[in-house]
């Protein structure tokens, strides 16, 4: 075994084949390529045990850059510890593989100069198609849209024009969320959701109070409580502080994740406050781990695990010139399992 | 704007700069390589102009073929769906992105088969190195560990061999839990975990296990339960249903994850059984999550945010012609929130 077979180190290459089988460099590489017409079966059949003897793999980057093609796509996601990003990951890694491509997962932080560190080291990586889940706006981002790459935004859709999406249709699941608690006579509601603003959250809190004022409530008996930072369990434990004493708290509650709902639920435990008997919260999402762990919490569930098929529809007909389009994923709502 | 410079499509090729500068592709190409004593200023100047204007990035996977040098590092993890291997991706992207490199990631589903699809397709795009989360044995691992690839294996130690590791001392783990059980004087202690073995599952139940006997406990009375399947929520709620009655469940059970132990509360909560007042549980892993839904979970906390760095050390040493080596992360007990 000669260092150059060590994988990792470097490709073994065709001249090490070719050696091997006692034949030209170009002799394996037509047979490699699938020409094997003017080689004998026997040649061709002592350049394959050659092959399988020295452990050579055809360079599938080297192939890319000579076809302009690769089977790359990356997915940029603003934070993998967020379970509901790793179960899109995971779905959308499952879709492309099925599809005969490799998906690179990066972690932007949710900071837009990393985004764009990533674009341009997976532009550099000649990718074939991008997967930008929960992106920020950044410059690098707008120069991407603006020359046309093919690109998938899921969850939040592209801060510059049209582009293709994957997502929840947030409006909608937000409306869900006040109808569940106005069918229980909750008169005075609250909306708990982060300060620092995004598509998603803009989205669900509107489809919920534009819901709550439509069922005859006025907007300012609706009780909002927002909560600083970036992790939604913080958010929630936070926000929640502005319910103060436990007589104070609402009778229900929405928040705009199943995270910021762990949260409050965090707050109310410490403070004596008894969930769901105190106040019933819908949290949106449908996080597995509910049945678990959080078998008190109502959610409007998303099917975050479907995502993948349908991101991968997207980029498919992308490369095929075809027109951005969208895919909003019906939701449903998970009953809380204990009252 | 032409169509060469869309990302995703095809890079912008340096003829494209070439002929927006008005110079020759050669000395394009020494300008990029930093070799600027040949040309003027003016034309150093020019040239700059021109990869700006027309969107040129040096392409790094030419580069990295015409060196056998890449800034790339597969991530093989056995489900991402976990939060613990999600905490480790997210660590050692970080690390990996302060060192330089470019973190892929793959989803093994804990199939072998798939780990050998990706490890031989990451081999074609000449990655440099690999880390092996919770691998699986199969021939492909056989052969890259054989050939001396740059690996770090990590939570499981290589099926084949002395390999560079990162992971927790599992057997202290093990022993940690069994003393916090006997230190609250169960006498009759349980160990609940997957049927299916892996090298994690063997050493927390043996660390547990010799350490109750040590301290004059028989070995006939542990109560051992198991679980089929590969989901940890799943394992523990079937193994749980060994405890049978709710009287004949165990006064304290030790489960070799904090998932086994989530599926083992729930099953707890719909007998009526007291978490911890009537059975008091100790998890391994110490996730972030207990203290927000699980209170009830005492934990022997394994310090994932600490793996990339080490794991990045350990890949650094690797590729400096250093031997394989092993770093094991220390543990500490959790105590749960709530009695």
């Amino acid at each position: 075994m000669t260092d150059e077979s060590r994988p990792g180190v470097g490709p073994v290459s065709l001249a090490t084949v070719a050696a091997q089988a006692g034949v030209s460099i170009a002799t394996v590489s037509r047979i490699v390529n699938g020409e094997t017409r003017r080689a004998s079966a026997e040649t061709v059949e002592r350049v394959r045990q050659a092959i399988k003897a020295v452990g050579y793999h055809p360079n599938q980057l080297g192939r890319a850059l000579r076809n302009r093609e690769s089977r790359l796509v990356a997915m940029l996601a603003a934070n993998l510890d967020n379970p509901v990003m790793a179960t899109i990951a995971a779905s959308t890694e499952a879709a492309l593989r099925q599809a005969g491509y490799v998906m690179i997962l990066c972690d932007t932080h949710d900071r837009p100069d990393l985004q764009d560190d990533y674009l341009n080291a997976m532009r550099s990586q000649v990718v074939q198609g991008y997967v930008m889940v929960a992106s920020q706006p950044s410059p690098g981002l707008r120069d991407f849209v603006e020359r046309g790459a093919p690109m998938v935004f899921v969850s939040r859709r592209s801060p510059f024009g049209e582009c293709s999406f994957v997502g929840p249709d947030n409006i909608a699941a937000g409306s869900a969320a006040a109808d569940y608690l106005l069918d229980r006579s909750i008169e005075e509601p609250a909306v708990v959701y982060p300060s620092r603003e995004s598509s998603t959250t803009r989205e669900r809190v509107k489809g919920f109070c534009d819901r709550v004022i439509a069922r005859g409530i006025p907007a300012d008996r609706i009780r909002r409580a927002d909560g600083p930072g970036i992790s939604h369990l913080e958010i929630g434990y936070a926000a929640a502080q502005h319910f103060s004493a436990p007589h104070a708290w609402p009778r229900g509650a929405m928040c705009i994740s199943d995270q910021v709902a762990y949260g409050v639920h965090r707050l109310a435990r410490e403070s004596g406050v008894q969930i769901p008997h105190d106040c019933e919260i819908v949290g949106i999402d449908g996080s597995p781990l509910n049945a678990w762990l959080a078998p008190w919490l109502t959610s409007v569930e998303i099917p975050h695990p479907e995502f993948g098929p349908s991101i991968v529809e997207l980029l498919v007909s992308l490369w095929g010139g075809e027109p951005p389009r969208e895919h909003l994923m019906p939701h449903r709502l998970a009953a809380a399992l204990e009252r």
